[in-house]
């Protein structure tokens, strides 16, 4: 028979065991927080008819989407999870009830050009608020609450959630006369971290903003301290247009409800540079950063849209929302170091080892430890003991118990400790106990440890 | 701005969030057992080189897939999640331990004939456990356990695990001499259920089986009753043929076990007409049927097979393996009613209405309930009281709790429980502590309750 080259394609992230195992458990602790806000969870189909997902159109989405035929059908595959957002709230609206609050975590594809770090399938981890013609500003201002409470369960410490409202800075340039240009500006704005200000301040008098308008954006993106000292330099602006001064009293109101909402000030701070380069947001913009790497970029963006489903319904459906990247940000942090070697991967708590012709013992051991929540495997191929034992200390299981006819006659059951390496017999029911209690202890790392400074 | 009319494609099942968190709830359990029986989680990306997909070629598979092209490469989605399987264990192997035993709960592509109940984009939950060059009689008499405890985890009762080894139809044939047509033979043998005896015994007649050999055939099938009844028919065919007598042992060996495995009789049947219309099993094959509603087929099959990867290695990888078709089951299990409706579905546990302007006192409280694990929402939409009661009423959601100024003078909260309509004023811890008793009790159903007969 010919033999096919086995391989997965390049872009493709693909797993062993144990790191599927640390991914999974970053998910999960993902999954488990977002619900604790109220979001439900939400699972649309990954194909979607091309003329539906591609309604925005135009852009760098439309070439990198895998977009096929089949039979007659003209269909891609989702390159995100808000337009399929969109389409589900446009078409479920009448069945849903607003603020409707969901989370997805899923895969997404785009065809971008191979390079290392870089996904053509990833997974994005997104929550979103929607609601019907308006939204409380309160939703806004648990968000930087969510990201915190998210990073926190996935074991990060020293990261730091930015936050801006693009209402001021639309205000910002229409006292400047440049509200035509604004989303321009803003744009090269944006390129700050990357280019720095001088090119910046370049760039805009090229663009044909006046070196005395160029100069007060400059001065105003430089606004920085503690966030009650931006917040003050901003009140000297107040006054002299709406929409700015609408934009300032939100970001007081996301501000001042950080610590009622368990928000250290060290993680979170205001940054009048962060505009996020969409035309879709319309209120609060949210990045985070990894405070010891920052050339990673932001790990969690969004923020306020006012139009979520414009390219499916009349209906305004208003709405804030956050997404994770979540293969590059399992990338990333598995190149720095941050995942924690510590974290129980194994696939089962307990190896029993049959030692007897009659199996019945051995499987009943497993089946009572089973039906007590310890993940037990039954080991009997016909290999020599010094390879059972290494198939377990391979896979990390913590627990291996044997049960040869000694330990049948007698009603106990020998068991090894592979960590400690101690070696016991006792009861069956001592045994469990003990498995149990060490493994609730086992079983309280966080998927991500920073390493020490 | 031109509407695009929102639509989900034919034959792609997206769901309401409150059947969605029915579905995952079953997916969970599924997980959970598996993980019991000591599997590890994979992940395998859905779309892979054509090539390799289609290793094995042909069939009314190649007709099915969803085969495209990028820039200049040959892809397909996957429509199993075995193929994918064989492909990872051949292309990992000397980065796994053996026995290999993963489970896989995901989304697979079949462009089939779009009609009611059929899916062109289902999850499949599978478990395999993979052998190098060999794998213990034990695994296979493991699989009846792993099926009793998914189907009990989800709530089903009355459904019937039935099992048979290909080696004792092998060898039987061969006693015919009919071991040339085997395969063929079976293939006929597998209509009974769909046909009926008389028309499988024409058809074996008609395909060139002698008369006399069609009877044996049919006596032989036809042999029923216990399970010991049926293994003691099977022991006068003892001793005329190897591959029989070896099939006879491991079926012998399979039901010995279940008792300490914990399958009860009455849910587990020795079936001989039970052949799985496949070429690929060699061993005890499985199949599994709902009691009162067998016109849904089998709800979980799988079996033996000795060459999982034999398209992409020369390593010899046997292993046995069964499949759950997520989506069609719950699909089919919606329809006969089978859902639980007091499985709680609603987002959140507890609604959180602000009653004064300065939510702090309301936001500290939501902060202090999701520490102690209580899905919490704010609720500050501009509504009308009795709007706001309607949204966690439609949403299920069990408790609404609020904070007006009284209260917050006072320290204390008021909250409705939505069940039962009772409202009380307490201390925050009170509350709590009445809340997580509730929500514990709350928390026991299973996914699926069967309609009483």
């Amino acid at each position: 028979m010919d033999i096919i080259k086995p391989r997965v394609l390049s872009g493709f992230m693909e797993l062993l065991p144990e790191e599927q195992v640390k991914f999974d458990c970053m998910a999960e602790a993902l999954r488990r927080t977002y619900a604790l806000y109220g979001f439900t969870p939400l699972d649309t189909p990954l194909i979607e008819a091309a003329e539906v997902l591609l309604a925005k159109g135009g852009g760098e989405t439309e070439k990198q989407i895998y977009r096929f035929t089949k039979g007659d059908s003209d269909l891609a595959l989702r390159f995100d999870l808000t337009v399929p957002l969109a389409r589900y709230v446009a078409l479920h609206a009448n069945e849903l009830s607003f603020p409707f609050r969901r989370y997805q975590i899923g895969k997404v594809y785009r065809g971008e050009r191979a390079q290392r770090g870089r996904f053509r399938e990833f997974y994005q981890a997104d929550i979103d608020v929607i609601g019907d013609g308006q939204l409380d500003i309160l939703n806004e201002a648990e968000i930087p609450s969510i990201i915190y409470k998210s990073f926190t369960a996935l074991g990060l410490k020293r990261f730091q959630i930015r936050v801006n409202n693009r209402k001021i800075l639309t205000g910002f340039y229409a006292m400047l006369g440049l509200n035509e240009r604004a989303a321009d500006v803003m744009r090269t704005v944006d390129k700050l971290d990357k280019i720095g200000a001088e090119k910046v301040r370049a760039l805009l008098v090229e663009e044909g903003v006046s070196p005395a308008s160029a100069d007060e954006i400059m001065d105003f993106i430089a606004i920085s301290g503690s966030n009650s000292e931006v917040l003050s330099a901003l009140e000297r602006y107040r006054g002299k247009n709406e929409v700015f001064d609408q934009g300032l009293d939100e970001l007081n109101t996301v501000v001042s409800y950080l610590g009622a909402f368990g928000v250290p000030e060290k993680n979170f701070a205001v940054d009048l540079a962060i505009a996020r380069g969409l035309d879709y947001y319309t209120g609060t913009v949210y990045e985070t950063k990894l405070l010891d790497h920052p050339e990673i970029g932001s790990i969690c963006s969004g923020g306020r849209y006012d139009n979520l489903a414009e390219y499916y319904t009349k209906q305004k459906l208003p709405g804030v929302g956050i997404s994770i990247g979540l293969t590059r940000l399992f990338y990333v942090l598995g190149e720095q170091g941050y995942l924690n070697p510590e974290l129980p991967s194994a696939p089962a708590d307990v190896l029993v080892l049959p030692m007897t012709d009659d199996l019945a013992p051995a499987v009943a051991l497993a089946t009572r430890l089973r039906e007590q929540g310890v993940r037990t495997q039954l080991y009997r191929e016909q290999k020599k003991f010094k390879a059972k034992m290494a198939y377990a200390d391979k896979l990390h299981v913590p627990y291996v118990l044997f049960l040869g006819e000694d330990e049948v006659s007698a009603g106990v059951v020998s068991y090894k400790d592979m960590v400690t390496g101690e070696q016991r017999t006792a009861l069956p029911d001592e045994v469990a106990a003990l498995i149990l209690d060490g493994l609730a202890k086992r079983r309280q790392g966080t998927p991500i440890v920073e390493p020490e400074g």
